[in-house]
């Protein structure tokens, strides 16, 4: 198999990282024999030190003609002068919607080696297996008008969406739902909200498709919740834009290794932007300490879900979850009696795991 | 002091742990020299039973002549098939929109005898003593248009705001972290909402009349994350309605005690309508096992930030944790060799105790 890789490493740890997902999938290259070619772009806070603005549009078009899609992290306090426009995060909310990734796909999952490093207590968590789709670009994000009226007196932000908006949304979720364990769980505020409402007929509407799967409407004040008291209830989770960006973060702390999660946003077509869900961690970018295991396993998750190469996907989580029984971690990850070692030292790990 | 207390009880277990705070308030009464004069209306589902209405016009005429009022919860299964406008909980939204409570205050606080039952580990929790300010009165609950557009092939909801809803809100919250450990967090998703630019904005320039105080912006997504990784990290939180919403109901599981939280919903002078957090449990309405603890803590956080009477507070408070070091607890709180008693059993420790 022969594919286009668009590399886009961004700000602070995500250079050494995206280093780390290369060579992994290199090694995967040869042993498997696909050839993958990379194209590597500015994005983010380097894009604007480069090119002035967080999504250059050489960065945009090599985006528009890649297979897939992985991104590093964006973002730091050096950037925090620029104009609310022009931030590097920016080029993060303009490639998605650019591109029509509009189902980011965040799944959380308990570690067995890195259960005690939950915040949570161990039988609450163990057994944790959830997917949350998110809307990734319609509601609040986007909607018209988004402005200061009344010569700043007043406000408003825009919450909308198309109808079918919603309906590729929850189709897409049904899918998943379906490769799962066929519980899917709606989140909205449908006792508020009219867009909740039509969300709502729409997820009672397509359930006559999947009789398999169970379905039930949870509010999001309530999801937010029950995922602390009882996150082993959920199995796909589906919801809108910024409800979706507050509780796939909140559930992304319930594992205790942020540093292991990847993310998916992508489209109809199979076509995804990978990236690990952390952040750019100024601090400790160019100290070779960073955890790459989000990185890698977003490349896998790319290759899983974009390809369908399910054997080498499972191959790299395989090897990555060796690395972690054998006790070595990065420094953001605490393991009684483990190995320290460094974003190198881990990536060569999973590398000899392969 | 002479009081008038508008009690509306509402739904499933309401009745019964209204009776309980009545009785709590009565033997105050008598103890510190005050007269309480209570008058109960429906509200909720009741209302909707007995006057065809959520907040019929005489429960709303009673609350606005009222010094203060008490609320046991709205809701059921009973009132499902009511339309959207005509449901239980919309008796709640009036009344808070009606009576101007433009401030929702949740205090979250670890109770050492039940630390054990937090979902979370005891070294993350204890020691967390936080109080969430809610906007109540504006943004995307009760902002126009909310529709169907295109012939339902579209929808809108707008969030919006006056400047001076923000100020008000935000100048309570200051005040309020004056009363406290001094240190402010507010919480918006200034990244991407205009409306929380503007929010910002505002606490920036509020925080230049309060030196003393510390103030933080968190985005609603990290504040997400670090109430579960750090709660203790929190004092003050302000924000805006649908945040609010979300992360109130996402702190109140911290201590594992939802049965015991009150809040408050208040506007400048003072009148205020309390409520304890958790629902109407139409499961077990009726059976005397309810936890009235959260209803007569109500009543308490109403004696003092409505009428100033921090003693007899005090004494409320006081009396509700002798009752639970003691090992009292009803069915919803788990306690190791503690022993299981019904509302009225507790209501009467409680009183004893005074
Ligand atoms: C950076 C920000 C605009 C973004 C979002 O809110 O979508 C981020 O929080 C995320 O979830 O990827
Ligand atoms: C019942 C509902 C409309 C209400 C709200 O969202 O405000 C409730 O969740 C609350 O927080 O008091």
């Amino acid at each position: 198999m022969k594919k286009q890789i668009v590399l886009l490493p961004g700000d602070g740890i995500g250079r050494e990282i995206m280093e780390s997902a290369k060579e992994v999938l290199q090694v995967i290259a040869e042993e498997f024999d696909h050839t993958f070619i990379f194209h590597e772009h500015a994005i983010g806070g380097a894009a604007i030190d480069a090119y002035g603005e967080p999504l250059p549009e050489e960065t945009l078009k090599a985006s528009e003609h890649a297979d897939a899609i992985l991104l590093g992290a964006v973002g730091g306090p050096k950037w925090d002068d620029q104009p609310v426009h022009n931030r590097p995060e920016q080029g993060l909310l303009k490639i998605r919607k650019s591109l029509g990734l509009f189902a980011n796909l965040r799944p959380i999952k308990i570690i067995p080696a890195l259960t005690h490093a939950s915040p949570l207590k161990e039988d609450i968590v163990s057994g944790s297996d959830i997917l949350i789709i998110r809307e990734l670009t319609g509601g609040l994000y986007f909607g018209k008008p988004s402005e200061r009226r009344n010569n700043g007196n007043s406000v408003v932000d825009t919450l909308s969406y198309e109808r079918y908006e919603m309906e590729r949304i929850i189709e897409k979720a049904f899918e998943t739902a379906m490769t799962r364990q066929k519980h899917l769980t709606s989140v909205d505020k449908a006792n508020v909200l009219e867009s909740s409402r039509m969300w709502r007929e729409i997820v009672d509407m397509k359930s006559n498709e999947y009789p398999e799967v169970t379905v039930e409407h949870v509010l999001v004040d309530a999801a937010a919740m029950k995922l602390i008291t009882n996150p082993a209830h959920f199995d796909t989770i589906v919801t809108e834009n910024l409800f979706g960006d507050i509780l796939s973060d909140e559930a992304s702390v319930i594992p205790g290794s942020l540093g292991l999660l990847p993310s998916a946003s992508v489209r109809e077509d199979g076509v995804g932007l990978y990236e690990p869900i952390h952040g750019s961690a100024p601090d400790i970018a160019g100290k070779g300490i960073a955890n790459p295991l989000g990185m890698i396993l977003s490349a896998a998750f790319m290759l899983r879900n974009s390809f369908g190469l399910d054997a080498e996907a499972n191959e790299i989580e395989r090897a990555v979850n060796e690395a972690l029984e054998q006790g070595y971690h990065t420094a953001d990850l605490q393991v009684k009696d483990g190995t320290l070692v460094s974003t190198k030292e881990m990536t060569e790990l999973v590398v000899e795991n392969l």
